[in-house]
């Protein structure tokens, strides 16, 4: 099968105009087919401060009401989307934005409330894989924000390592599918004081006990869950890496 | 040749959403090839002033500061589009939405500073015909919103009546091009204070007269020059006209 590389980039990568840039340069240069999904950094947040939104966090996920909705919308699909796709144009890469509504991507459903009400948090459903690997085909690299829709016409918010997870996972029957979770560190971090301490591969029957140790915690806790779960859905490679893993073997590896 | 609507939208259309789900519901009802262009309505200006970004007008049109510009882009190509697109997935077209960036749909160059700088305001080089026509015999209904880019990197900022006709125009060698300039009113009015005094059709020799009488004025002058302009690179029939125009033969027909 022909190769395909899901790159999904976050945090500070798309803070900085320059680690963008720098990262840009790396997709830019991976000679097949490929994906990059992009979160929307803090921007967002800040947005938000400046228009008098109040953020609402709980366990680390944004709580998103319709005037967040708004903003998030704003920005992910606004202002970052469009940006890399200029950036990626630039650079001679035939970039294309996506939300999850346009050519109805990404189908989602509004997240159901139990013990927290999300507000309009979006859990994937389907993915429009037909339509997308004719963009592919075509030698369009899309560009996906953290937007996608009901199908009723309600966007919703949607957390972009899902989204790159969804993507890559949907793929796999057609493509030998890499799925690369891209962040500031070089990997996941055995000490997190320290940036060299990069674990080499995390085997599934380690996580639960690196988890127990309190080795692994906090946000880095549903990226990984995201990794396994993708190896189970049958992609064929997954790390975690840095802007140095994009065009080689460094970062962190996943093994069911 | 095949018919195609270009249909731009902007002023209260854009603004209110019962106003917008009437004209995407008679939009959706074009059952033949279609582009739908929107304007940003004052959303983008309200977000400036709560962002403490003061507006700058010069002559009805705004000038394009770097942070008007993220507004803007936020605006149009986030939160309007992504509505858009998403409402018309609701009624079931495939609706797909870009900025002049993806694809490298349409190239612009940054307005040359004469007399007036106004800042990155974009006017238009080139529309990717052939890209856009692939989209277009794939079933795909382009919704583009009022952002270009210079292939260096830049977005712009570009008049929606603008895109609306290079669209037209750049596709007139492939279909039978119909372009309706839609908005809050039946058509170009005799008289401002009378929404029923639409003009049934204007012909180019009778634009300079209506002019010099002060019957056509303001914002309506470059819109009829946009006409015109369409006319004179081959579109096929041109019209400003309201919601009812969409689907009937209301409106103000224009003539070379």
């Amino acid at each position: 099968m022909k190769p395909l590389t899901v790159l999904k980039i976050g945090g500070k990568l798309v803070e900085s105009e320059s680690e963008l840039n720098e990262v840009l340069q790396q997709f830019s240069k991976i000679n097949h087919t490929k994906i990059l999904v992009h979160g929307g950094g803090k921007m967002a947040t800040e947005i938000c401060e400046r228009l008098g939104i109040p953020p609402k966090m709980v366990n680390g996920r944004r709580i998103t009401d319709e005037k967040t909705l708004k903003v998030v919308t704003m920005v992910y699909a606004g202002w970052t989307n469009k940006l890399i796709v200029s950036q990626l144009q630039k650079i001679k890469t035939q970039a294309m934005g996506f939300s999850g509504a346009d050519g109805n991507m990404i189908l989602a459903k509004k997240r159901s409330v139990k013990e927290i009400d999300y507000g309009f948090a979006g859990d994937i459903q389907k993915v429009n894989v037909e339509g997308l690997n004719k963009w592919l085909l075509d030698g369009i690299t899309p560009v996906f924000c953290a937007i996608t829709h009901d199908g009723n016409g309600q966007l919703l918010n949607t957390n972009a390592d899902t989204i790159a997870t969804s993507l890559a996972s949907a793929l796999s029957s057609k493509y030998h599918v890499r799925l690369n979770f891209c962040f500031e560190k070089e990997g996941v971090l055995a000490n997190t004081a320290d940036d060299t301490s990069v674990f080499r591969m995390i085997q599934y029957d380690n996580f639960s006990k690196l988890q127990k140790q309190g080795i692994i915690k906090g946000g880095m806790i549903p990226k990984m869950e995201n990794a396994f779960q993708a190896l189970v859905a049958g992609v064929n490679e997954v790390k975690i890496c840095g802007i140095l893993g994009i065009n080689s073997d460094k970062g962190t590896h996943f093994y069911l």
